[in-house]
């Protein structure tokens, strides 16, 4: 399989923690071409005192501006590392993409230069997440601001998509995260979302709160790229105060501290399950080509996560499995 | 002081549990008035074996429906507990309304009733958290559903004169919840909200991450109730589901189960810091009286924490304090 283009200039921690990350990745046999500027990349590489030929660069002379707006950004710098990774995976020289730079200029440049699948006018970023049963899907997660009803009713044709033919998945339930269960909830979009579903042919199940996605009563759960954004970092920064006071709990006092020690291996546990980061990044579902983005703030072990994830994403061909696109079928009048 | 009025018909656990949550009050010296279906009421408290002179009843002959649209809902019902209640805090024969049933109908049955104060076209319900360093102000967390950036706007004032009068915070920190911090991050309403804001004479410092709403970086953050609700809710969620993964590994084995009850104390701290619900509940900002949504799955202790909360906002007058209006004051164009 072809190697896997991984963007080295983008994220907080770039390019160290990304150039750490796909070192460890080559470690478990993983192809990789890190893309950047070549010289920062290299002399990177050698610190890491990788050995093997597993890691490859290619040089991309220009880093994309994260404050610019995405499509400024895109057009600006048409060398990025953003627009180099994309366009070998474009070539065929790369198997997926993997960046955790400007989820706006990812997805922008995807679009552009992959194309969106057929009958998609807005791709997706979507999680796996770990349920108290199992696994679910969320999107979008950030790839669309501002989002309208017939594209959340095309996120849950994406994801209902996903999840049968990826994951295997029959019938998957799919949920419409809402501000409360009763189908009178929501503000306008998620009202008029709500009838789209009800009238589609797909196995929709209602609204879903977000503090019960982790109980797992959906396998699809769609919301807008902002809403759905939110939500994740919401999770996030909980679950970082959470073990910020238990820290700080465990170290006020010896035998509490003892205590920590002990309790490790289930707080990991748990957040191994809880952290999507732990799966690596979120897929971009939609375009025609393996895109994952990753979070901002990776480190090289959620770098190598979500090298592994676009691994296992491409072995299982997943744009081929999409290219075919998603069909929205209405069957009766919402309700 | 006049009694505070409680909904004793609103809530998933109503009237048992809230009527226990009276009781609990009255012991702490609160003096509660029970609004509901009289019978059902009496024969609740009855149960409690109450002796005291605090509990008074109410009656309130018609229950509000939750799955109704609100505004329908109060006009078909204006017998209901919700318009009851609310009527004996605009009579002044109660200090303050506490409810923990259809927010939509407690809130469009005080606009209505009660008015809305100077300056202010959409009350807000906000709450107070723990932070990492103190307490902060997020609102609107459900009010209303859809928002313009001129009510984002208003949000800021009301919650600016709540953190300076109520909390005698100085020169209170505005931020707004988004989805990044860069300035060009959000969607269409918190784009412009943030023109807004900066161009308002409000301390504004700019946008605020969900991540980063415990790490105290802000006094007052704003959002739209949607989104709010929506924060606050994947909060919970992720709160219970590691207590429930704790709990599940602390029985699994017995040594595991001391340190569960070893570290309960720790676990509940932090639930107390972090749950909202803890603190009662959530005062409806920009309205001529005292009103406080409490969580819809209160039971006696959050009842009777909403209640506490009340006699303090009622005591220090806050509605009085606040009567004056907002004032929304631009000095300088957005950039």
């Amino acid at each position: 399989m072809k190697p896997i283009a991984l963007d080295a200039m983008g994220g907080d921690n770039a390019p160290a923690e990304i150039v750490s990350g796909a070192v460890l990745a080559a470690q478990r046999g993983i192809a990789v071409a890190l893309v950047g500027q070549a010289e920062v990349v290299l002399s990177h590489l050698k610190e890491t005192s990788y050995q093997g030929n597993l890691v490859a660069v290619v040089d991309a002379p220009q880093v994309a501006d994260s404050e610019e707006a995405p499509v400024k950004a895109m057009r600006n710098k048409p060398q990025s590392s953003i627009a180099v990774g994309i366009g070998l995976v474009k070539k065929g020289d790369a198997s997926a993409f993997v960046s955790a730079g400007s989820t706006g200029v990812v997805v922008a440049t995807a679009i552009l230069d992959l194309g969106k699948m057929k009958g998609v006018d807005r791709p997706a970023l979507g999680i796996i997440y770990g349920t108290r049963n199992g696994h679910a899907l969320l999107l979008d997660v950030g790839a669309n601001a501002d989002t309208r009803p017939d594209y959340l009713l095309q996120f849950a044709f994406l994801g209902n998509l996903y999840m049968e033919l990826v994951l295997g998945r029959k019938q998957p339930r799919i949920g419409l995260l809402n501000n409360g269960e009763e189908k009178s909830k929501g503000n306008q979009l998620t009202r008029t979302s709500y009838s789209l579903l009800r009238s589609s042919t797909l196995n929709f199940i209602g609204n879903v709160e977000s503090k019960d996605l982790f109980r797992g009563v959906a396998d699809v759960v769609v919301t807008d790229g902002f809403t759905g954004n939110m939500v994740i970092k919401a999770n996030e920064g909980f679950g970082e105060s959470l073990f910020w006071h238990l820290s700080n709990t465990f170290n006020s006092r010896w035998n509490l501290r003892l205590l920590g020690l002990l309790l490790r291996p289930t707080l990991n546990a748990f957040k191994l399950n809880m952290d999507y980061r732990e799966y690596g990044g979120a897929p971009l579902l939609g375009v025609r080509g393996n895109v994952i983005v990753a979070h901002g703030r990776s480190r090289a072990q959620a770098i190598c996560s979500a090298l592994l994830q676009a691994q296992q994403i491409a072995s299982q061909g997943l744009a081929e499995i999409l290219k075919g696109g998603i069909a929205v079928n209405v069957t009766t009048t919402g309700d």
